[in-house]
């Protein structure tokens, strides 16, 4: 038996979400059903994060043990061959050391989520970002965003399906920086509460147009009740960009 | 009658192309729809260039008259909601001078093709752009495109459908440059032949993977000749992005 680390990119909009569900296609079964087929295995993939429905990924980190003998060459080769048509494509490919573990092991995890600050309707990237019409002042969110970096109780921006223990938790980086009429929301942290980067992005935006204040931000921080949240950004932008190990 | 500029963005993998066919859906003929069912007014719709099937624009030019009072504010709405759910969007709209033709006062047309060099499938931009598994050299790629740049018969580089009168273009610009993965190569003419920007686009492709040297791409250039050509690259990596008045 071999540990291979899978660096895998896939298009969220198609899919229930990474994890297996018995309602509809996930990126997780994609990738156990092409070990499947190409391998004759039948294994479970584990993954770093577990994005919900219509999010993406450029650089998902996972683990398999694959019995028989392969190289990490070869082994890439079936699996991009097995996930087809899905949009899915493992990107890396490398043999690991069996106490690796893609969840367990990752010590920080790394989300972007990306805003079309335009009134006209995506057309090229349709599903792939979140169109806000209004204008939104990003230097205002960066600065309003420092509020929530640090050590706090984010009960506020985590849905009521989080299975978490604790709704504590480090968030590390949280920057905003506007390019054109695109605007970028760097997150990172140890670990996410479930939907927690799409509700801090849903409240920043609040405040990049003007309807909240940063004190506004720190009130529904300070709430730590789900109540207080002002929006839960759309899925479409959010993409899991990096795991650290 | 008033006369309307109408910037468009579209995804032109749904698409036969620009330009209305009989056979298949055109962002044209979506177009042009989307005026008949908003405004009750059955209009052709004139555009900066025709791009292929599978070409994408980030800001095709188009014109339309519409004969009813209408704002531009009112009509790119409208027409935003008459294309829905196809893939095109209008980015802008406004009056203009009825001697304004997006075709025939169009002086110079700008278009990006994108590579994205790396071994794996792609998933998230899949159809919008080419992936090239075997490694290029973007300076070797740049320093060989200066060749074609100036006042040449491109009849190598073009298809045997086009339909100019004549295979003398002058090219004004064709930069390579590459960040990270991505290459990209930026052509500006006052105006193409047809499938031009992808047939240079792939002998650069071979220059850049060491299959071809500068002299090689000089020679086809030099034949004239069609069969000269290396390689024709696919729709998928092209889009129109800019045109100057």
């Amino acid at each position: 038996m071999t540990r291979f680390r899978l660096t895998v990119e896939y298009d969220g909009r198609p899919f229930m979400g990474w994890q297996r569900q018995s309602n509809g296609p996930s990126v997780q079964a994609t990738i156990e059903r092409a070990i499947r087929t190409t391998m004759r295995e039948d294994v479970a993939v584990h993954a770093a994060g577990r994005t919900d429905a219509g999010v993406h990924a450029r650089a998902m980190v996972a683990h398999v043990d694959i019995d028989r003998s392969i190289s990490a060459e070869r082994l890439i080769g079936a699996l991009n061959a097995g996930v087809r048509p899905d949009p899915v494509s493992v990107i890396e490919c490398r043999q690991v050391d069996p106490q690796f573990h893609a969840r367990f092991s990752c010590v920080a995890r790394h989300y972007e989520y990306v805003i079309v600050n335009r009134r006209a309707p995506l057309a090229i990237e349709r599903g792939l970002a979140w169109r806000v019409g209004p204008q939104l002042d990003a230097a205002a969110m960066h600065d309003a965003a420092q509020i929530l970096v640090g050590h706090h109780d984010f009960t506020t921006f985590r849905s009521a399906h989080c299975q978490a223990d604790s709704p504590v938790r480090t968030l590390d980086r949280l920057d905003v920086a506007r390019v054109g009429e695109r605007i970028s929301i760097q997150a990172s942290a140890r670990s996410f509460l479930h939907h927690q980067v799409r509700s801090m992005t849903g409240c920043l935006a609040m405040v990049g147009e003007g309807k909240w204040s940063a004190t506004d931000l720190a009130d529904a921080l300070a709430a730590k009740d789900r109540a207080a949240l002002g929006f839960n950004a759309p899925p479409d932008g959010l993409y899991f960009v990096r795991a650290d190990y």
